[in-house]
């Protein structure tokens, strides 16, 4: 196997040949664009490892590790625009730059061309990956319409939060892996326990992201710190400080992720009091290490090489002790 | 075979069937509320029949010609945000009904589930299904952002404008055929030449819209007559009325259709008259005629049964004598 940044280049390489020199240009260029911005291409990488970890060479996974690229980014694309987003990393929105029917209509066809490149793969392999494809992207969607309902409820618990973020993110960084292992042909088992690994990795990823949202470095996180406190977010944090609060804490709470102000640095400061004297900040750390340690069983249980099992963890590790 | 209206009653049967009562509502809602609205279901219809001529039983089509009008039914709410369309067959638009989010977030769910009724068929008829279907997709995609385009441009041809509708409207119907025959496993050939008739048809089709909108019989046609010219849509009677005229008449024309009134029928009459005058009217009619025999002539070079052949020209006489 090669280190992770020689995967993303190799990657990086390859999807630089994919850029669509087409006609109509208002179709073709946000996708170039969007799919050019950048980004740490944490799935293609994964499915480029995964195909590795059960023996096969990893160019035979680079057109499904781009089908993956391309739908997560067409997944942006849109929900860009449903969040009226006016950035995405650092550069404008493919809706701002452009227009609305160009987001609309170039996310739907970067949803079309990620099917097709599964056609480079012989039809059997190429059922699977796209069956596996279509499941997780129905339920990326359904995750996508979870999260915009929960913006307008109130009485959200802690499984529904899990279950949303396991769909909107998870899913596909497990299929993601699960693709490199039908590629690689190892067995059903195999395939099941790189599924449920990268589930549970997918799942910490996601938590730990909230918890950086409120308490990571800003000279290293990116983004805004604090930005889900500002835009009043139900995030893990936010219900595990209502599970712990006394009711009086808990409505203020309340109160404080109902108000819209110009100015949050009070707002954020309350907000992270609060985080960490209920202990729902030591929760949701105790919650990203519970993720993370399944996914590290699942590991165990997997039929291949000790060194394999290796470098997916200090993967997984690496993922979880990124401070940005 | 049968009659047109049974494959219509057992599609709509089978359609009925399909409802999803899913979590969450606000995403499965506005799709079983969509592919409720009626419609001619002329494409599945296409499918069931289509198969049938190469000899197979069309109940083995029938999720094929469900992916088809899931699809139509997908490019029709995504076409409805980007003409901001309040109504489609009579009824309020998704967008309308529900929001922005729905209309975009629903409509990526069934591009998704079109692509999951290819998964009833064995690996080589899916893969060959699903990428005609995302060749087809793809099409249907650069034909919208065309006909956005064009309407902006001024200087649209006449073949870009054949190449628009062939592609947004055209090769649907034509690859709605095709499936039937892959389905039906009959020879290439034979493929290629339904695919080529439905693609000619689908021609025929849109420009007698075109006709219509102008020309029809307000009680019959169900839409509103003179819909494109008070949109000023550069149609196929319009680009062919700037061609014939002289160029006093073409600006008069031009300047007509960069008018935004609130009474139109002043507006139409003199739209009419020059198409009319200019002979656009009777080029346009000649176009379906020539399209629709193309048609004709592709299958006359079909390897299937005299009988067959006479049900799908009749199927086609019928499409272009309606009056609506």
């Amino acid at each position: 196997m090669l280190p992770i940044h020689e995967y993303q280049e190799h990657f990086l390489q390859y999807l630089e040949n994919q850029k669509i020199n087409k006609e109509p240009k208002n179709l073709y260029e946000p996708i170039d664009y969007i799919l050019g911005l950048g980004g740490k291409r944490m799935r293609p990488v994964l499915t480029l490892m995964a195909a590795e970890v059960f023996d096969a060479d990893y160019t035979k996974a680079l057109p499904a590790a781009t089908a993956v690229e391309v739908f997560h980014n067409f997944s942006l694309v849109h929900d860009d625009i449903m969040d009226d987003a006016p950035l995405r990393r650092g550069q404008q929105t493919v809706h701002e730059k452009w227009n609305l029917n160009a987001g609309i209509l170039s996310g739907d066809a970067m949803l079309i061309l990620a099917y097709q490149y599964f056609e480079k793969y012989e039809p059997a392999v190429f059922r699977d990956l796209a069956k596996l494809f279509s499941k997780t992207a129905i339920e990326v969607c359904e995750g996508q319409q979870w999260d915009v309902d929960f913006e307008t409820r109130t009485d959200v618990t802690i499984p529904e939060y899990l279950k949303m973020i396991e769909y909107k993110t998870a899913v596909l960084v497990a299929a993601a892996m699960k693709m490199g292992a039908i590629i690689a042909d190892t067995s059903k088992e195999n395939a099941d326990l790189i599924y449920n690994f990268g589930l549970n990795l997918g799942i910490a990823f996601q938590l730990q992201d909230d918890y950086l949202d409120a308490f990571g470095d800003p000279e290293t996180f990116g983004k805004q710190v604090g930005g889900d406190i500002i835009e009043n977010k139900k995030t893990y944090l936010y219900l595990k400080a209502l599970e712990f609060s006394t009711p009086e804490k808990a409505l203020e709470l309340e109160q404080l992720f109902s108000l819209q102000l110009d100015e949050n640095a009070e707002k954020i400061e309350t907000a992270k009091t609060i985080f960490n004297e209920s202990g729902a900040s030591k929760a949701t750390q105790e919650a990203i290490e519970s993720y993370t340690f399944k996914a590290f069983e699942t590991l165990e249980k997997m039929d291949i090489d000790f060194s394999k099992k290796e470098v997916l963890k200090a993967f997984g590790e690496n993922l979880m002790g990124r401070k940005v």
